[in-house]
Order: C-alpha cells, then structure tokens, then sequence
C-alpha cells in the first residue's frame, strides 16, 4: 500500500500533549501493520499568530489540501483573546472548512459504559446512548453574506448576518446523512426552524425530495431546533442520525457531547465532497477545545484525540479493523480502572496524559 | 382601584382547558379582593383559521393592543398542518408579539422541591433550580429582511434569512435582563456568537457598554451560545439571568425548561415597552403548546397557565403579593400530593385538569 499523508495540526493549549499520544499509536501502527504514513506537522492557531501573524498560513492550507487527511488539536487561549474578529485562532478551523470544503461535520456522542455516571443525567436516560449528529459546515449563517457592523445616520450601529442555504448545499450534507444512517439504525431526523425561517423550509422540502429520490429505505423524520433541544434533554435516545444547519449544529451537537459528561473522549470528523481525485478532504479533531487552564500539566485526556485518529482511519482509509481495534484499545483501558482527571471517578486510578496513551499503545 | 382590561385567548387543543381553571382563580379573586377585572375572549390559532381563515383577526389585534394584560393559552394542531407559511397557528404569536412590540420573552426555569425527581438530570443537579432566560423576541433572525426562497437560473433554489439586531434593540431587552437581575442574584449571562457573527460582535459591545453605563452593579459575564447549551446541562444552576437574541433563546429557553422535566408547570411572559401613557403591552402564556394528543380528555395540567396568570399579577399590575399567594397554593397542592399524569409520581394521587384547578382555588 502507498504511504498515506497525514497533516498534524496540534494548535495550542492541551493541543500538542494529547497530539503526543496519537504519535504514540501511529508508532505502534507503523511498527506493526502493513500501512505506513508520511507525517507532516505545522502551527495553527494562537501558535501560528506569534509566528507567522496569522492564524494559519497560506502553506499550511496548501498542505492540507495536499494531504490525505488532517488530523487537528485545538486552538486558542488568553493570550490571543483580544484579538480581532479577523485574527482570532478560531479562524484556522474556519479558514480549513472552507479552504478544503468540509460540508459535513460529524458529531458522535456515545456514552461508553464504564463512563455512564459521568453524565448529570440520570444513567437510565443515558445508558447505551449511540447519537451521530451531521452539522453542515461550509454554509450558513457562518458564512453567508451580506455580514458585518454599520453605523448608522442617528448614531446607532446594526449588526448583520446571513444565513443562506442552496438546494445543493443541503442535498450534499443530507446525503452524507442518509449513507450513515444507512450503516446506522436507518433513521435521519432533519432539524431546522421551518416554521419561521424560509431557509429551514426549503431545508426541509429539500431533505425530503431527496429521501423520496435517493434514500427510500431510510427513514426520515422532521423537527424543529428548539424541540430538538427540548428532546435531547427528555430522551435522547430516540435519535439515531440528526442532520442540520451550521448554526443549529453548533448549539445541538455541544449539548449532545454534554449529555455524555466526557466531552474528553469525544472525537469529531469533518468530511468535504469526493475530489476529481477520488480523494475526499477531511479534517479530524477531539471536540473539547484548548483548555488553557491544564495546559502544560500532563493532566489533559488524551482519549479525544485517540479517537479521532481512529475516525480518520475509518472514513478516510476505510481501515474499519484498525479504527475498531483503537476502539476496543480506549474501552479496555477505561474498563481497566484508568482514568484522567476530567473523567476521575471514586475507585479508579487517576493516571497522567502520558499514562493513559501508554496505556492505550499496550492494550493495543 | 379601577378595573384591569385583560384578554384571554384560549386558542386550541388544551388551551381552552386549562384556561377554565385560570377563570377559577380569577372568579376567586374577584369575589375575595378590591381588584375587578374586565375580561374579553377571544379567537387565535387554528379556532380562529376555522372561523376568520387567519390566525389572528386584525380585531382581535386591536383588543390586544386595548388590553392592560393578554392571557394566552396555546395554538396548533394536526388540523391546521398543511397550511401554508402565512396561514399557520403560530403566526397568532408572532403577529402579538411584531404588533404589540413585545421585545422582552421572560423564561423562567425553576425547580418546585416536590418535583426536583421529574428531571432527566440527576437531582444534586437540578435541585432548588432558578434561572430566568430573557429571550429577544421582535427581532432578529425571526423578522430580519430580506428574507425568502428564491428559485436560480440553474433550477436550484435558495433560501435567505438575516439577522439584524441594531443598538437600541439590544439595549432595551438588556434592559430588562440587567433590571431582572437587580431583584434577583444580580448575575447576567449574555450569550450570543460574537466569535463567528458581527452581529453577536454587535450584541456582546452594546451589552457590556450599557452595563458600564447603567448597571455596574450588576456582574455581566459573556458566553458563546454552544458552550451555555452546554453549561445548562453541565451545571444549571451557575446561572441567574440569561440575555440573548431570538433564535438563541427559542432553543436555549426550550433546554433550560426541559432541565425541570415538568414543562406542565412553567410559566413565561412577553413585555413590551413603557408606552406614553405608563402602560405596558404585555402577554402571559403557559410554555408548553397546545398538545392535541391529549386535548379534551380533561388531564392537562393547568399549573403552567395559572401560574401565567400570577406573573400577569406580578410584571402587569405589581400584585407582587397575590402572585405569591397564586405560586404559594400551587407548591402547597404538589406538596399534598396531587399529580396531573404529566408529572405523576409513584405514590401521588393522579387527578384530573379541573380537580387540579378546583385544588389550587381552595388552597387559596
Ligand atoms: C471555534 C468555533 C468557530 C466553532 C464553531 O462555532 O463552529 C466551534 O464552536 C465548533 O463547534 O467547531
Ligand atoms: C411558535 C413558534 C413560532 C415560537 C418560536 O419559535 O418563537 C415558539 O417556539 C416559542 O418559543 O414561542
């Protein structure tokens, strides 16, 4: 097999220590297994201001694009928060959306079982819970146009933003939607607030033609965003796949990770069209941020990451044993009594960040 | 004293129920008390798409606007589905709140002890729970122009919608937030996504000037709206008051309800501005909608629009001391014991809509 390129973007804060461990299991899989990969590291974020002035640089999206896959830390903290609105370290996860065309945000959030008292919802509500949510993520109200502050004649200002949504924009994302649903439990619920918003009600008429077109075997069901909320809270296992907007993905899939109470051990994937190529761009990051707070202190979990470098072998190398065998590897350790602070429970063993990626590396 | 003008719209499913059991209190209190009222009912929703062919008659409209109070009950229904996006039930709502300038939507979301175990959260987590969210409700996403679905040259379509908040906007809903807060634990969250939206930008400078301003007093803290869907479920009860926009509010007020996993008990209320005359507009519904599944068999929990009624008391005619009275004798009736099904309890009586209602009379 060729080697794979792989781009690593540790970013700032817990970035880099958590990255650290996943270099500990592509050792491991370099050492062992058939597959090889080209690795390349660069800045972005915080670190990427103080050396190229920007959050990420114009070479550093050209080896994105150039690579098979980017595997990404976190961004930010103090240090850069009085930045601008067009400097911030946010921008490099927002500049590589759009550069590489990564439409489709993929949000799991499972409670694994050893970890199910973790959750400040009650263990019987959560028990088991296995939610995929797809968050489109090139589009919107993120991007669209006309956006920006005026000031206006009388002294006051207005603030304006767009939300914007094309047939096809919606088609690409709900379709990714469908695929996984279709190797899932075999039911999409769309979310939107078509009862006052055109934008949600051309999503839905949209999700739904293209179900009637592509995907009759699916099931599919509608929601509004807020019940949507309220339904998370109630009972969220009753969902299977959520597709919806940028903005509703946003609120939505941070509230599912919350309802696991590990948002340590939550990976995310983000998945742009099929190339000329055959190549389809996609970005892999833990879903918790930065975490300046523990930064430094060898404390941080380094499981997230862990687990978005099995994402990344599952849908961009289609390596489904490998990705499962890392799986198993997480599972086994938390099983074992290991665990890091942020998911410390009475009993078990409270192990550094390096601890439990050895742990894992060994399991594996 | 002279008489109070209040409007009462039942509109459908439950509604109509449960605003039987609010006449109840009313008729109470008009025969026990120095304040009369004069009370007109009329038509919203589906009852009056079946009469007028709109969801609010102009007539209606102009009753309200006439009103000291509006007491709103609940619009919708499978009937009313199909209809087209200017014809639905919910456009009652909107129109009240667009025609009467209701810009403040209050959301409390509070714990009652007697049902700290009807959460899906863990009780440590929700117990003596008391947020109060002020949601913007005459602008926004829900209003801004331009707004539509647009067929383009290629056969696709596209959908717009926009955000507008301008300064006076944010102040005034800010406003009440901040003066909220002063009667309370004198804590305000502002939430938007000034990260990703100028117009959040926008919110966040106004909000944090007209503190400094106005109201240093009172603590202002800032969140992005994902990460306080996820400090609600994380930890609740961090929170005093929540200001934010439209869209934000719709969902997170929504989560913040379902937090108490008794949406039967709470109340919200909708203020507008001081008009020239020292009066303020203003309307009081029950949270929960109009639920047609179980319209008509008399197991609706009325608390939610009796407790509507006291905040009308409270925020339209300063009955600070009734309103208690009203809140009192529904906390007394769950304390003794009776349970509408939506919030039985092993070992409770389960009673119906009006022994419920007749309950909370004699309690008074
Ligand atoms: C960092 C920020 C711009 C981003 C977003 O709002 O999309 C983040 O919250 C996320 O969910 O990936
Ligand atoms: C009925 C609907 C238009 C409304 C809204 O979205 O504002 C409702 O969800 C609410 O929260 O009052």
């Amino acid at each position: 097999a060729s080697n794979k390129k792989l781009l690593i973007l540790p970013g700032d804060g817990i970035g880099p220590e958590v990255m650290r461990e996943v270099r500990r299991v592509i050792d491991w899989m370099d050492r062992r297994r058939a597959v090889r990969f080209d690795i390349e590291e660069a800045l972005v974020g915080g670190a990427a201001i103080d050396v190229h002035g920007v959050p990420i640089s114009a070479e550093t999206v050209a080896k994105a694009k150039a690579a098979d896959a980017v595997l990404f830390g976190a961004v930010g903290g103090p240090k850069w928060d009085g930045l601008g609105f067009d400097r911030r370290p946010e921008l490099a996860i927002l500049t590589l959306r759009r550069e590489l065309g990564l439409f489709a945000n993929l949000r799991p959030a499972t409670v694994l079982d050893p970890l199910v008292d973790a959750s400040t919802l009650k263990p019987e509500v959560v028990r088991g819970l296995d939610i995929m949510i797809v968050r489109e993520s090139t589009g919107g109200i993120y991007f669209g146009e006309p956006r920006g502050i005026e000031s206006l004649p009388d002294g006051t200002k207005k603030g304006v933003n767009t939300e914007v949504y094309t047939t096809p924009e919606i088609e690409r994302v709900a379709r990714v939607a469908f695929e996984l649903a279709r190797r899932r439990q075999g039911r999409v619920c769309s979310v939107e607030k078509a009862n006052v918003m055109e934008s949600g009600l051309l999503w839905r008429q949209t999700v739904t033609a293209l179900r009637e077109r592509e995907f009759p075997d699916v099931e599919l069901t509608h929601m509004y965003a807020d019940n949507c909320a309220m339904q998370l809270v109630r009972n969220p296992r009753q969902f299977d796949v959520i597709v919806t907007t940028n903005l509703f993905g946003d609120l939505l899939s941070d509230l599912a990770s919350m309802l696991t109470g590990s948002l340590g051990m939550l990976p995310s994937a983000t998945l742009g069209g099929l190339g000329p190529d055959g190549r389809r761009h996609a970005l892999y990051e833990p879903i918790h941020g930065s975490a300046p707070d523990i930064a430094g202190k060898g404390v941080a979990n380094p499981m997230a990451q862990i687990l978005s470098f099995a994402m990344l072998l599952r849908f961009s190398f289609d390596m489904t044993e490998d990705a499962a065998l890392i799986e198993r590897a997480c599972t086994n350790v938390l099983a074992s009594g290991l665990r890091t602070a942020d998911i410390m429970q009475p009993g078990m063993a409270r192990v550094s960040t390096q601890v439990m990626g050895e742990a894992v590396t060994r399991e594996l």
